[in-house]
């Protein structure tokens, strides 16, 4: 079990300020989903759950990215099937959208949710301490809201199991002169109730993709700006090139393949200088080009790091310290780097609350979806046809570009729709899967559960979807990427050709 | 092989019209989807395929019945959400996505399409002989348009193989006095321009559901009889009470468990009386309580029937004829009665085609869906609950009935969501689903391969939905399911109960 070697709380090297240090079963350090999904399970078992959070209860998620994120992306996909150009009301309309369900950045809903479930909520930033034989303290100050301002020591306790969950933050892409030019995160962008006249958007992951659909559909002029030759590089082409005609069809100028080498101020705009010799310019710039794990609160402790800057751990979650797992510190969430998406920190948290509660197991990755919520939506799951040959993958990849199934004829849509399958050839296993199109958020599921549960190709071209849905869009490549793995094992040509029809002469 | 014993063209006993008849590999009677899946196919690897259609190549569904079901269905959704009273203009919108859906009627684009696949197409109604030894004769008559007016002898056909997919047409209920009032067929309804004041829908399945909502929709005062305690009756209860739920709410008048007994005119309209002594009143009766399968063409052959009235067929889709398969002759699709959707007859014309080039199989139609699109839609799939527990199964059940999730936060939803998964006990394995919510025909297509797959619990509780996805409704229904299994196996209570947490004293 996971604390049987915690020592009796007696070894504090500093007195705390109220008295011996209250004794915890689990201290989750960071109040978000991870917390919401870890803590009332660890309490619902007998455990004594504190969580630590000089936030919002909630974290990013509600609050400064997914919901004002997604809440604007609904307005803005509905402001432009209206056909309306008046963008000033959509936006003003956008933005009370976005306080509904930010909930006005009031967390006493979520806090109450937390302590409704026995966990005790405790407000401020915690900084922690591990004992050499396990378990340890945490100090808790408040005032300072950030670790170069400590603020007032409110709280010492003593926790048993730690589970770190403190996610991570925005971070600047390395573009000379963004230090002196107007530039938002996507924090800031989605709490800003100003709308720009023209943006610059750095990075072609998600959030960028994501926010300049959401600018460009308020009239905004928008250039994105992406390294990689693609959007969404590290997915198949195919989403990439999905995504590029969607953005391009609301009015954003994309430019792949090209870097932002200099920043500069003109005027009350930025200048964006590319490395193709062009330039960009915008009023400000939106830097989507990544985060980093939030590690403040452990930064002495000299757990293990990825080369990405996250706490390296085990397939338990267990956190690394000289390569080898504590029984003691688990890390869920952004802060581990491994599946850095809400549902990726509350699909964490649950492996690591069964074995809070006396099932200890290893959590299963495979399947995690990667969702992009543009018009239409991505989902992606599973390893790409590139990522599947560089694990040594012999694969066969099926693709289908064509949104035409009985669903778009009756709906009158011709957008993008792609279908890729990405299959290991011996096994005829999908190990990855990417799908754009209406609803493929929601379709995609299908393909999640397939790339989970390792299942064969022969089964998913037998898998029947009702008509007139949109899910009929993934048949012809299941029967497509079966023919193929059915032909590298020669039992049979691709259409039949091999075996011969006893029909004809 | 199917048709090794067909005998050479000699055994007419009546002279075809225009000299010796034609041979045929395969002849499909009816030009339906069934048709448009399996001679593609079939000509592909070589075989010569014709197919007869009297009507419409297509058949009922991009005509008649699912493509305007699904466009009027469509353009109600709209009218309702845009909050309009303006029902005249929203008709009027509605009517032209209907007619842009079914193309006018006009079946020349499918007709070119099985031309270009290779596929002869025959136009007329075709009477088909069997050769004892296998094989046969189909004549072809054209003006008539029905089996009554036999019209002109056009063609005759030799085939090898024949493949029946003559479809269904609507049944009338057995209700004295419906014969002297005004109804509607299904087929009627969803060709008629005109919007009655008032409409009794009779049959509560999902045709009927379907048409309430749309009249319903577009302010037309409507009734829903149904002799059956629920809406939907055959699926799980939560399924009938949201759909009942989102009828009451676009303003339909639902009256389950009460049947009509006797039709009257009255004045301009009908007056329906009901067993329990009410009556209720509309311009227009609307018969949805069935469809009867289309054996004409066949009437002569003697082969077997279910109590339905469909043609008996085994698991490969082979006709029986004395209680056996025949090697030359199939059925698929609303004749044979066993899933009588347009993606049931494409399944098991797909299967079938798979046997005419030289790869026989049964059919596997454990996870077939079942769709309703309402809004919100429905999908269900495999057993209900009872239909599982009269299987023999011992089950558990587990239900959601919550549409709490981030997504409908998001978008600010608050109608109807459940879930309800059917677990065999024993082996854990998902025996049926049914869902509805939000884009439900989407995200329920997870289910259907669940089902389809014979999948563990254990897997579907473990597999990760995209945050906010509509799918995120499925985790707690499948935690649920998995913690009554482990329960029922004695290895833990759920929620972890039965093993102590280490942590606690």
């Amino acid at each position: 079990m996971t604390t049987e070697t915690a020592p009796s709380p007696t070894s504090s090297d500093s007195p705390p300020p109220h008295g011996e240090p209250r004794v915890v079963d689990v201290l989750v350090v960071g109040g978000g989903s991870a917390s919401e999904t870890a803590g009332p399970r660890a309490a619902a078992a007998g455990l004594s759950v504190a969580v630590v959070e000089g936030s919002l209860v909630g974290g990013e998620c509600p609050f400064w990215a997914c919901v004002p994120s997604k809440a604007m992306l609904l307005a803005a996909h509905g402001h432009r099937r209206s056909g309306s150009d008046d963008h000033d009301a959509a936006w003003a309309w956008a933005l009370r959208r976005r306080t509904d369900a930010t909930a006005g950045r009031d967390d006493s809903g979520k806090a109450d949710g937390l302590r409704a479930a026995g966990v005790e909520l405790v407000r401020g930033w915690a900084s922690v301490e591990r004992d050499d034989a396990g378990g340890g303290l945490a100090r808790v100050r408040r005032g300072g809201g950030s670790p170069d301002d400590p603020g007032e020591l409110v709280d010492v306790l003593r926790w048993r199991t730690l589970v770190l969950a403190t996610g991570s933050a925005p971070a600047a892409p390395p573009v000379d002169g963004l230090d002196d030019v107007a530039t938002w995160t996507s924090d800031e962008a989605l709490s800003s109730d100003h709308r720009p006249a023209s943006l610059l958007v750095l990075g072609g992951g998600a959030v960028g993709c994501e926010l300049a659909q959401v600018y460009a559909s308020f009239g905004v002029r928008t250039t994105l700006v992406e390294t990689a030759p693609r959007l969404l590089a590290s997915e198949n082409p195919s989403v990439g090139d999905a995504v590029a005609q969607a953005l391009t069809g609301t009015g954003v100028d994309v430019r792949t393949g090209v870097t932002a080498s200099r920043a500069r101020a003109d005027g009350d705009g930025v200048v964006l200088e590319l490395d193709d010799g062009s330039e960009v310019t915008g009023e400000r710039v939106l830097l989507a080009s990544g985060r980093r794990p939030r590690l403040e609160c452990v930064q002495t402790l000299g757990f293990d790091t990825t080369g990405a800057g996250a706490l390296a751990v085990d397939d338990r979650y267990r956190v690394l310290a000289d390569g080898r797992p504590l029984d003691d510190v688990y890390a869920v969430g952004d802060v581990n780097g491994r599946a850095p998406y809400t549902h990726g920190a509350n699909y964490q948290a649950r492996v690591v609350a069964d074995a809070l509660v006396g099932r200890p197991r290893e959590g299963d990755e495979t399947g995690m979806p990667r969702a992009v919520y543009v018009d239409p939506p991505v989902l992606a799951t599973g390893l790409s046809a590139d990522g599947a040959r560089e694990a040594g993958h012999d694969v066969v990849v099926a693709t289908q570009a064509s949104s035409d199934t009985g669903r778009a004829h009756v709906e009158r849509y011709d957008g993008p729709g792609t279908v890729e399958l990405v299959v290991d050839a011996a096994s005829g296993v999908l190990l990855g899967a990417s799908v754009v199109g209406p609803e493929a958020d929601s379709w995609g599921g299908e393909l999640v559960l397939a790339v989970r549960g390792r299942l064969d190709v022969e089964l998913l071209a037998e898998v029947v979807h009702p008509f007139p849905a949109w899910g009929e869009l993934l048949l012809p490549a299941a029967e497509d990427a079966r023919d193929q793995v059915r032909a590298r094992r020669g039992d049979e040509q691709p259409g039949g050709g091999a075996e011969q029809p006893a029909h004809t002469a």
